[in-house]
């Protein structure tokens, strides 16, 4: 994706400044975690979009509201990230230990907390009630969503519930950082509303094809272990349909391997013939072409339009 | 403090409502935990703060201004509840299960960012971001105090130290109440200034004052059971204050009882020795005199200050 974050070099930039900004914080231990929690930075694919979202729109290049909406939106997304992993007891996150493995689950906890505040800190800084407003709504859509994740502990998820689930904890917040850069970029509620849509088709079919590329026999271009979402015992697309489609004998064959060690060769042979990763990957492009078809409803053409596309693109390419 | 709850009655019957619509939530587990946090209500006490600052800077009678910013506050008091509970990992609070002993961390995390969020959805139906932007302050603050507390753990607090936890843990959120009434209220910038202060040194003497309480013989008349703090380990200014003017050799002898089961009487004796309860209702009764020195300032003579004045009034009869 470099192409992208050349062609945004300049307004990342300054994100970089205010994240950095936003790190910076007073105690000898709280300085301690924003420092180890900064440089574990991840791809910044949702302020990108904040910002691709303004410039289409035409945001003033002079502005700032972007930078801070798209920090804002950032922070957030660091924020459950923390609190996603004291809930899941992970050890590890991108190849690091996590906060909670490192200093405990209070401290994750605490400076989640602490991010979500500065987050929601940096959205006002807009003095647009609405930008925060949407920061709000994902966080209680986000919360619902794990909500339901707890709520299913030791259950089978149904597809509808895994589409409940992704929709809430991801395509929500793709959904938000789209929608931000529109309505700073000065756009009219009807294409806002065409934007938001784009980011949440967006944000599932980035879910599913990550989800999906698990089951990949091949290492994946983004480097991601094959595997490691079953290994933690995480329900995704590929397998739960197999289970719906599976014979009666299958899927009792296959709960009994899921509940005895989760053999990944044994899974993936069964996900494999009953076309899981076909039957994802295709529900991924499905949402790839409403991302796109939301964005040629907007009816705008300039470069940052097809930069959203060509991020859309790249998802879909990762599913052929 | 019937006085006070008869004359805002009718502020705080609309207040429930809006509270009540906060609690009706999505799905059958968060329903279960929004119905179990509801029934466990406290006295209201920053909500009320809120309109009676609002009522006393002339709000208009008509407006839910002051009612959607004191649920916002109560409800962010609430959430704050939940984490301190995950962080202490107390099994009770108020005399009831607490949320992560019934259901577990994550249910009590995610919860309390539920709550977080709406909280801020509720001030922000004021569309007015300096509301909001009070929140987030505090939230900052808040998340800041609790870090220095788990930095210490294991040390003893100097006073310093505990002064700085209590302002950022309890005073902070008051003084947000107090201010954000005054602001709706229309209160020049001076005004709700000095509501701000009228709030922070009225939440440091209440502080100071519940946590002196714990160490009175005989039961105190807000039904609060003597020596809990202790019990839970808390460190509370009767006993830095004792640990801090003792001779060595006292000390010593008092910290090795704190480390071999903490008994009640003996503690209590080296504190009743050292002073350390007179030194704290001092402490707190200077509080209250800032607060009721800060009402002074703003110069204005109605039924509502002269409530705010008795709220503080109360505090201090606690210390006599």
């Amino acid at each position: 994706m470099d192409f992208l974050y050349e062609a945004i070099a300049e307004d990342f930039e300054r994100l970089e400044e205010v994240l950095a900004d936003a790190f910076r914080v007073e105690g000898d231990l709280m300085g301690e975690v924003a420092d180890y929690v900064a440089a574990g930075r991840g791809k910044r694919l949702r302020p990108a979009v904040v910002c691709l979202a303004a410039r289409a729109c035409g945001y003033d290049p002079a502005g700032d509201h972007h930078i801070l909406l798209g920090a804002a939106v950032e922070l957030f997304h660091v924020a459950t990230l923390l609190h996603d992993d004291v809930i899941d007891r992970a050890p590890l996150r991108r190849g690091r230990q996590t906060v909670n493995a490192r200093w405990g689950d209070d401290v994750a906890i605490l400076f989640a907390d602490y991010l979500y505040a500065t987050s929601f800190d940096l959205a006002l800084s807009t003095l647009e009630p609405a930008t925060v407003r949407m920061l709000s709504r994902a966080t209680q859509q986000m919360t619902q969503g794990e909500f339901l994740q707890v709520e299913r502990r030791g259950q089978w998820l149904s597809e509808a519930d895994y589409m409940e689930i992704i929709t809430k904890k991801t395509a929500v917040l793709f959904s938000a950082a789209a929608s931000l850069g529109a309505l700073v970029g000065g756009a009219p509620a009807q294409t806002v509303l065409r934007f938001g849509q784009y980011g949440l088709d967006f944000g599932l079919a980035f879910q599913i094809t990550d989800d999906t590329l698990d089951y990949e026999a091949q290492t994946d271009r983004w480097g991601k272990r094959v595997g490691s979402d079953l290994a933690e015992g995480k329900q995704t697309l590929p397998l739960l349909r197999t289970l719906a489609v599976a014979t009666e004998e299958d899927r009792a064959t296959l709960v009994r391997v899921l509940e005895n060690g989760r053999d990944f060769a044994t899974v993936h042979s069964y996900v494999a013939r009953y076309g899981g990763i076909g039957h994802s990957l295709d529900r991924a492009g499905d949402h790839c072409r409403s991302a796109l078809g939301a964005l040629d409803d907007v009816g705008l053409v300039n470069e940052p339009m097809n930069l959203l596309r060509q991020i859309a693109d790249r998802v879909l390419v990762r599913t052929h």
